[in-house]
């Protein structure tokens, strides 16, 4: 049974702040193992590699064949439909078209005191993107990932993505040839994250690693982080549906569904302000739950981590959602569009009852990368954004100089920073003493 | 004696590859201290923070005097000079009219498949910013932290600075008054930490953590990271200077100072085309580390990590300063604005002579907590972008779904996600047995 909670419960906050606090994933302790693997990856390069991939992916590799070749990937991308091609030419056209919206704009201006001051975007050199193996192995997350990079103008993408025992999916590699992914390495597992960071003699280190993975990738990530920058340490998948009583509940119950069934410790919550409409929606789970394939990570994903919550009114359902802070966020509601204005922590919005989540997840366009755990307080979904970076630009004229820079010698000793002051100051004598006052005079 | 190095050298590769990899900074083993430090805060709240600045600090707080009250802030504010205010004022005001541009801008728009597709940027709510004690305690970091997070619109904004044996910078409560800070804390270290990502009974836990710290604030940030976001981990500070022969290299020496002169593992380095140059610029570095008051640390520096690189043309010296990324870089050379062009990693570019780096510590606008230890490579400096985060928004039509939906279908049936393709599948059948085709059809 999911949790049933109502704003007019005396109880409500109490069982509400356990829901807030409910730890859904156990910490796996790989630490130490990664640490190890990623030191004998440092020492050992490309031997390392291939030891551990024939140890957990049983799989002999050599240097030569550690990265698909071009006939391999021709040869798996012919095995794929045309309609399951088609799909993923859709989504990728999609996904490209809203990415390239976000690209920031470089800026320079002078402004009254006469400095010139502005910024520029560049984007990072090299990035790698870690693709799971087996069934997590989504073709989707091929294109959310590499799309972004590319539009971004990273010149070298690779990816890694293990095979156990040689299985391949053709689908993964199709989307990283529609995506224009440079190289895919066939290395999984803390070794293909140290691989990446710091390089053998058949790798290139990269400069940023994203992409999702088992305890051992996020422990890896978390420990090369500084070395190359990362993207999230990704939770499990969470939904949050605000709905009024006007919706199919058999609508609602397939949304929830779509995020339990990721994994066991996905969690679907539905808050509405209407009781009889949600008893009618946990009904229609049970009911889909019967004859759903994945009725064995869905079922206890539901009754483990689900919740019906009842408020009063739709204001009051927002401001729950706030404190939840979804990955994910339905509003279906007569107005979903004034509604969104009352959400201000969530890492993606979809409006009203047309929108399944599950758009969201392939050929909406926006990313499907989005901060879990209450993140969404203080982070953003995946985006052009991490694949660029801003330097800052400043230019100062002798007038310039002049008008600012005994404010900055100032600070320079009240900070007992003397040699910044001086730097200042050395410039301001030489304004002084010639005639190179720039008009400052 | 810093390094001399000439890209004509036959070991040039060699050397600037050492350079390059030098570890500045020994890490210190701080976690197992830090982690049980944390573990204390989360247990016994207010207790803990309190024993533990007692024991750090040497400084016996109650819950009601963990704050500093509005007349012990105004009370310092006083001490301080109509010079150093009016100085203070000066930056804050730059730094906030150059952080105001920051700001990104919300997007929504209706593509052709019918489908209205965007985003909106919100605040961080609650924001902590640590600020280091005794010497390297500084007002300017103090506005450069605090300012972007107003910006970006936090609504709650403290500071915890640890004041050893009670001793306080009236400087930093006064740029904390003029940024608009509401509280400060008056405790420091891995329990402040802590303390903001937890919460205890007095200080209510932020969502974002930023500002430098010594090994054990690092440690700490690095353990909540997750729980809350943070900044980037800073390392020593760095200054890459390329010139040409037409400088003072008075002004030159000067600016590698004011990076020595922060820490002992600060690096500065000078590239130049003209080796005589490099020389001069040498000897003047070694003549005003005679009399600089903090030489002590800033000789140390020069020394150890200090290199002067010779090179063929100063496009020869904008590829190494791509392969260093420095935190600061320094461009003095005839045409500025042209050379930066072929610089693709710096945390912040100062163009030209009349630009010392110290003006972007203080009062040039632009932010100076910046990407240290060739992180430029993947990251930013920072910024109104740390203070908020994106929310993507979508929203479908029933036209818009049926031409969109059946690829969503596809794709999710080849993840085997059975309940996705119901999802959007209940829909799409709506549609085909009912008017309600929103012009599909």
């Amino acid at each position: 049974m999911p949790s049933f909670l109502s704003t007019t419960d005396a109880d409500f906050e109490t069982r509400f702040s356990a829901l807030l606090g409910m730890k859904r994933e156990e910490a796996e302790d790989v630490d130490t193992a990664v640490a190890s693997i990623i030191a004998d990856v440092r020492a050992r390069g490309d031997a390392a590699v291939l030891d551990l991939t024939a140890k957990f992916d049983r799989l002999q590799l050599t240097p030569e064949t550690l990265a698909f070749s071009p006939a391999e990937i021709e040869a798996e991308c012919a095995k794929v439909s045309p309609e399951d091609r088609a799909a993923l030419e859709l989504a990728a056209d999609r996904i490209r078209a809203y990415h390239i919206r976000q690209m920031p704009q470089d800026a320079m201006w002078t402004d009254e005191a006469g400095a010139s001051l502005g910024w520029r975007w560049t984007p990072v050199s090299a990035a790698g993107l870690y693709v799971p193996g087996g069934t997590a192995s989504y073709p989707s997350s091929v294109l959310m990932n590499a799309i972004p990079a590319k539009v971004a103008g990273v010149a070298r993408l690779v990816i890694t993505c293990p095979t156990p025992n040689g299985i391949v999916n053709p689908l993964v590699l199709l989307a990283a040839r529609i995506a224009g992914v440079d190289t895919i390495y066939r290395i999984g597992g803390a070794q293909a994250v140290a691989a990446l960071a710091y390089g053998t003699q058949t790798i290139a280190p990269v400069d940023k690693i994203t992409g999702p993975g088992n305890a051992y990738v996020a422990a890896a990530k978390r420990r090369v982080f500084g070395r190359v920058g990362i993207d999230m340490i990704a939770g499990p998948s969470e939904i949050l549906v605000i709905a009024d009583r006007d919706n199919d509940p058999d609508w609602i119950a397939l949304d929830l569904l779509s995020q339990a069934e990721h994994d066991a410790s996905a969690q679907s919550i539905l808050i509405t302000n209407d009781a009889a409409f949600g008893q009618a929606v946990a009904i229609a789970v049970e009911k889909r739950l019967v004859t759903l394939a994945r009725r064995d990570i869905a079922g206890p994903s539901w009754r483990d981590n689900g919740a019906v919550i009842i408020t009063r009114d739709l204001s009051e359902a927002a401001a729950l959602s706030n404190r939840i802070a979804p990955e994910h966020l339905e509003l279906c509601t007569a107005d979903p569009d004034a509604l969104s204005l009352e959400i201000t922590h969530a890492g993606a919005i979809f409006l009203g009852a047309w929108t399944p989540e599950a758009i969201g997840d392939y050929v909406g366009g926006p990313n499907h990368v989005l901060p879990t755990a209450r993140s969404a307080r203080f982070s953003s979904g995946l985006s052009v954004m991490d694949f660029v970076k801003r330097t800052t630009l400043a230019k100062m004229t002798p007038a310039a100089l002049a008008k600012i820079g005994p404010a900055a010698e100032r600070l320079a000793i009240s900070e007992s920073l003397q040699a910044h002051g001086l730097s200042v100051r050395a410039r301001l004598d030489r304004l002084n003493t010639s005639g190179e006052n720039g008009g400052a005079a």
